[in-house]
């Protein structure tokens, strides 16, 4: 269970088996960096091209195509004090031919990033939400694995890979599953957010550059089909895909999979409980893949086996 | 503020401009009685056809098109202690090609209500949920406002007029906003919840006959584009439409025209709010419209006024 | 087969279970006019409210739910020599933050209909397409019968009754099927347009007045799920929804079910002569359900039964 | 105007920044073969990877990003006499819930490509579809260039760079217009199909190996955002995205900024234009992302000019 620290030297802006920039075991631990959306690093310089350049790839060694890699966000921790958002929200979450009212700019917003105080705070523009501090919740925007069939796929975006999901339920202490689809599994790992809202409404999250440390472990022959995630309380699975509707489908599908081969659950009781207790929150509305999440809290499933 | 009794002789499965049951004042408080989705009463007969059968409709005096009409959910309560739902997924939440692996029987579920303990527990099928105490969570899943030019909307979908919207946060001590959109207004509710997951995504919400309570206010000359409700904490919006993309739209444009037209934030304000910290959940994605809903804790919005 | 006059003297802006203006048997034919889409007759006066006035409903004697109306078109004539149309797209058919380039500004043509000519011309606003004809092609885009369960739905939209379908192969000589769901099937029209391109992409379709003759015809016993049609050499299948994906889902499978309980296919020959000959056209992409058509060749179905 | 002849030796099923096979100038003209969907060869040979291989990438000397790249398709000729297809239509093309009645299995048709008398005939499965000759229209399924930022996207899926939209106008004859995004284009072409019918919606389109001849031309400092084409009567613009509305208005969008910057409408005239005169087809509605095609006639473009 070795502990790697590596400084990116390069960053990716689409997700694929690009060569790894280390190899580790199955159960190490990796602490590294992310630059922000924008390619912005600790010291704010722009050190590389935008659109949540990625760190990375990891290498797990005995990682194959069939396997499924987990993923403890152990620390996501803003490693500057700034950040910046939009300031309008995206043409397309909105309806056809709204008008803003403040004309097409969507502006730019910079914010105050209080690791101590855990806040984050409006700098600027200058209106009532300025100086007034809002949680710090720390998510990861954009990571995942190299896709199959040679794909590099855009960090703009997402699918059975991972990739730009933008839910803010990816928080210091989950872990989150990814299919592997080739050798190595080839972790990406980017686009830190501060505080985002749900659905990315504005296409920005307080993009932040961070330090980060996760655990990568190898679940051999375990077969997923969309990424899953766990915390304290609940099981979650993601859905990537346009529209909104079929991210559900995706989501729901792989819950039910999930709890039929991972909690012997029988698929009459895995659909009878989501009937009765599923929730489901928004991971993005912006991004050319949309994202829906689906959860079943695990006590709720721990009750149905007991 | 009259507090009127009404008992229902007839029902209707489609909210349009009937006859009204009862005209009441704005102020005024209603308790009656509500159906099933299936028709059934509180003996469990069957009094009327199926199809979320509505009581009312209930004229407010002085209502007119381009009012709001306030319903203060008072009371939900399941008046006979036993439920039904259905057994299995929808087909259309579920990947296309997915195999249940139980055939295609749907299947309907009888659970035991129990209003005292608060609990809904499943009778049969025979599985590990049966017998199993659930958390009783009563809510309306379809109630509206006739909607104009002439029309009478089907008791399956949903629309600005409210309808069949399926949503678990429509819960007792809410508020619900309509938009007026025919003299009187003619108020329908039905298709009582005692449980049901986000999206009702098997089609039915553990479904009963109530005993409800609600207050009807008018607010004149107050024109909103979508149902709207204020619980404790938050200010929600709702859009039904399909895709689900279309929902979110309707939903967080009638955010920004509330924020701004109801709270005096600018629209750079509530755009920059919901950037941050808007919240959205699945209403339904099992009716001919889908809902989603958009929320902002007013704590928030009072923060940014203060 | 009785040949009746019907004159107008009102108009119904929901297509529903209004009292019947005329009974007629089943192979009657009707003649009478349709106004415009804003309520203007053949002299161009307003006398209705606006939004797709219909003229009807028309009762057929025997029919109940369950049989199938036929709607013969045997003449559509423009009765005057005026019409109107938008100027501009409709936002929801361009990208989100398209800007035309001419402001919000929707506008209003206006076109000189020559029946003798058999052209529409732009009067105004002056540009290159001004004084220049285009071919008239003269089509119904608005008509159907009354929905079941009480219904009354906006001739705004459409749904498996029919409705405001807005495809432009709906001409002269086409016979147009519907299911009866109600008794007398209670058939509308109205909403007839000069010349439309695909899809209605600015909502409109240089709106004029008819004078309109057609033949109802009743089969019993036969029931469909959504609107078909035939020409001269196609069979025709409709699909009114949102998104566009699942107008052409309700077509398609309503295509299968027609050349199988229709024409004798076996499932498997009619889902083969789709994936290899089967057409689609897009109705309209402008109403608040969309509309796709599925459409076969009367010689490949021939062929393969031979 | 050098007329290249390459023979492969290998294929990619992902379109991306390849080592290019091949560098060309603009003008030259190639001749070249293509596998079928499967990695069949003119032998039938499976001599690479199933999912639409690719030939090529063909580097074109001077293309940088934001010009254009021509793709006249001069000849394509099937290069074997056998050809296959699903028997059945995908799931996603039909309503949920709907039963195919002949079991899950989709089976696989085998058909006699006959390109002396201009021919396709089912060779089995046996039904009355079997050895009834329907018409020989070769088309490109799945052609583009190199995406931007490093990606490489699967020959499954389309989008702005082209890729597999399997839309059955692509014929030969037909010129398509591809934005360059890497420097030398990389254009790479594969997928033959030899009778599909719109939307591919068995997935599939009488799958074979090709001959083929193209010419490749460069057209400097023109920026485009979408595939165009056009033949001899049309110009046509493609939208590759989901649902079906998305790739509607990435077309029509496309178009509108065709008419205005390539043939000088003003932005009323083109969206005028439009809604007389516009037609859509449906490329495919079953690949990750679908295709729609929007087209206007050349004479009525021409007309407005004069």
């Amino acid at each position: 269970m070795a502990h790697h620290r590596y400084t990116p030297t390069q960053y990716h802006v689409a997700i694929g088996s690009h060569a790894p920039v280390l190899r580790v075991a199955s159960g190490d631990t990796i602490s590294t960096t992310t630059v922000d959306a924008a390619g912005g690093d600790a010291s704010g310089a722009v050190v590389t091209a935008p659109g949540n350049p990625q760190t990375g790839p990891f290498y797990v060694e005995g990682a194959e195509a069939g396997d499924t890699l987990s993923v403890k966000l152990d620390r996501l921790h803003p490693n500057r004090d700034t950040g910046f958002s939009s300031a309008a929200l995206a043409a397309n979450v909105l309806d056809f031919g709204y008008q803003p009212g403040f004309g097409d700019d969507v502006g730019r917003a910079t914010w105050r990033v209080d690791t101590a105080a855990q806040t984050v705070t409006l700098i600027g523009p200058q209106n009532r939400l300025t100086g007034k501090p809002l949680p710090l919740r720390c998510m990861v925007g954009c990571f995942g694995v190299a896709p199959a069939r040679g794909q590099a796929i855009s960090t703009a975006t997402s699918g059975e890979h991972g990739g730009n999901m933008d839910y803010n339920g990816f928080v210091e202490g989950v872990t989150v599953y990814f299919p592997v689809l080739v050798p190595g599994a080839l972790f990406h790992i980017g686009d830190g957010h501060a505080l985002q809202g749900d659905g990315e409404m504005d296409g920005t999250g307080v993009e932040v550059s961070m330090d980060v440390t996760f655990t990568l472990e190898l679940i051999k022959q375990r077969t997923i089909g969309w990424p899953r995630a766990e915390n304290a309380t609940h099981l979650i699975t993601v859905g990537n895909a346009r529209p909104l509707d079929q991210c559900v489908q995706h989501a729901t599908t792989e819950m039910v999979r999930w709890l039929v081969a991972g909690y012997g659950l029988t698929a009459r009781e895995a659909h009878m409980l989501l009937g009765r207790l599923v929730r489901y929150e928004l991971g993005n509305m912006f991004d050319p893949a949309y994202t829906m999440v689906c959860k079943v809290a695990k006590a709720d499933v721990a009750r149905l086996r007991s």
